[in-house]
């Protein structure tokens, strides 16, 4: 919470000098042309307050994920939901990860929360253990990231289920970050699936690649959850563009098939390379890798204009650990060919 | 706080059949074309996460309305500050008047805040008295709205200087909805003038018609108060276009002028036609006009596709108040033969 917020997330392009940004895990395919045609068709549109209700939308997304239109809540982002819901329900106690994402920390403390931490291992590949149950009964919110920033590692689906059973069982609000899930080709959650008082929080941001657009919805398993949302902040929150750019987004065919299939190779392309120049990588199944290098590797990139995510703030990390965007072959190699480099140079 | 938030505000052109909207109070003249231009320019960045910062855009901000940087807080709209001041500083008792814009009381009480409210009378104009003074000593928070929604009268300055010294005494917080003042020609404060902790709170939404945007900015008068706020919340609340079309927007030459100059033209309009058809009409210096009608004058515009704003929900005004937006000529024309129809048909 101090002046320095730009540089604790990825993405920031615009307090330093970056030609290819590894820091913002984006999809490499770049936003639809579909969506960009809508945008311009919908240039009128941003003379009028956005629909408060997000109708179109929300109907496009019940429709997608086999939700309840009722059960949906649009946001300015997914990090305006994370505080919304926060806001909404202003827990006493938390539980989170470590090393996670670090807005649910963030907007839990904002709001006086107290936080408690559930520390996964460098030995496990930072994935979740059974133990974790244990934790939940004290806690009135849990929030979960799944496949997990920055890691990259899906929740085993087994695990999954007894978190939802224990949280259903002691009353826990449980919020499922799935933001990164479609990159995966993993089947998400389905809401029909869940019991007790869940969230799951997706986004366009990434994989349509629009963050500057800003949008992100949540389903909730109750109404009144989603309706308590909803209510909790102002009720213009999602902007006419993003709500033109959500709906074009859900009318794209293949686009994430082949989202996941580039990201699959290229993954697998950067951590061999990784690999090859003795790095420890850990496994992902998303678009990003977290690897461990004795070098300050950002600061050696950077004077190339290439941005990684260095990991030392996260908690559960430290100085060493690096984050990289899965990106198209080209810049792929311009990456791998200045890690060698300074590599070489020592 | 119901299913019915759609309709407590003006501008819902989506569960109705609207052709002319005079329920929100947008700049008639429309989006700046500089301001198009300026977003189809910037197509590309939509793809990267906003500037947390919004350095460019609070630079053009203190230049143009003579204000430190520092001290200036952009939000994704005026409501998404007002939330904002609110969870950021979570007072316990709080000043309104009424009537006013709802959405003060509404984060308020979201909030947890006991609210206190100052009724006006409609023998003033339902103008501030000096009286207000003796309301402020228990108070943690101040709204005002200057010009206020729905009248459009402004607070004399004198008044107005009263209660910034009364604030500053007791320590409350002041905060200063100006979202209407360029539409009324009067110079708005000026932020070197302010002492204590006082909030300036201003939009783009409405002087430059891109209330789809989502664009509004705070201006302090203390800087740890703007920190405080810029840290309450999410720090990519301001989307690339919002960020884009507000730079594009302080470069527009003459467009203040223009508009204020037809709204006073249009305003005296509206009004004449208003008190010939033998309604009570409010003074007003700002883009709308609050009137007294005994007819169900908003439903009767419906069904020829006008909206009106019905105020019957405003604290301190009833049913039989309506506030119509000031549009152009053209507009305003079927605007009043449609109220001179309904009239007629009594």
């Amino acid at each position: 919470m101090n002046g320095s917020i730009s540089f604790s997330h990825g993405g920031d392009i615009y307090s330093r000098k970056i030609i290819y940004d590894f820091s913002a895990n984006i999809n490499p395919l770049g936003m639809p042309e579909g969506v960009k045609k809508a945008l311009i068709n919908g240039f009128n549109d941003f003379e009028h307050y956005p629909d408060t209700e997000c109708a179109k939308l929300r109907r496009a997304i019940a429709e997608r994920d086999g939700a309840e239109y009722e059960k949906i809540v649009c946001g300015n982002g997914a990090a305006d939901l994370i505080y919304r819901i926060v806001q909404a329900f202003r827990p006493q106690r938390a539980l989170v990860c470590a090393p996670t994402f670090s807005e649910y920390e963030r907007a839990l403390i904002s709001s006086g929360c107290e936080v408690a931490r559930y520390y996964t291992n460098i030995k496990d590949n930072f994935s979740l253990r059974d133990d974790i149950i244990e934790f939940i009964d004290s806690s009135d919110i849990v929030f979960l990231c799944n496949p997990n920033n920055p890691v990259g590692n899906l929740i085993q689906t087994a695990l999954l289920k007894k978190i939802i059973r224990k949280c259903a069982e002691c009353g826990a609000l449980l919020v499922i970050d799935e933001c990164f899930i479609e990159f995966t080709g993993e089947k998400p959650l389905s809401p029909a699936e869940l019991s007790g008082n869940v969230i799951l929080l997706r986004a366009f941001t990434k994989i349509y690649a629009m963050p500057g657009l800003r949008l992100g919805y949540i389903i909730c398993s109750q109404a009144d959850t989603a309706k308590k949302i909803k209510y909790c902040g102002q009720c213009w929150s999602v902007s006419v563009p993003a709500q033109i750019a959500g709906v074009a987004a859900l009318e794209e065919q293949g686009f994430i098939e082949q989202t996941v299939e580039l990201i699959k190779k290229e993954r697998g392309f950067l951590a061999d390379s990784l690999k090859k120049s003795g790095f420890e990588v850990f496994d992902s199944k998303a678009n990003f890798i977290l690897f461990r290098c004795g070098l300050p590797l950002d600061r050696i990139l950077l004077r190339k204009g290439i941005a990684i995510r260095d990991c030392f703030d996260y908690h559960g990390l430290s100085a060493g650990y690096f984050r990289i965007a899965v990106r198209n072959r080209e810049e792929n190699i311009i990456l791998v060919n200045a890690i060698n480099e300074a590599v070489l140079n020592g």
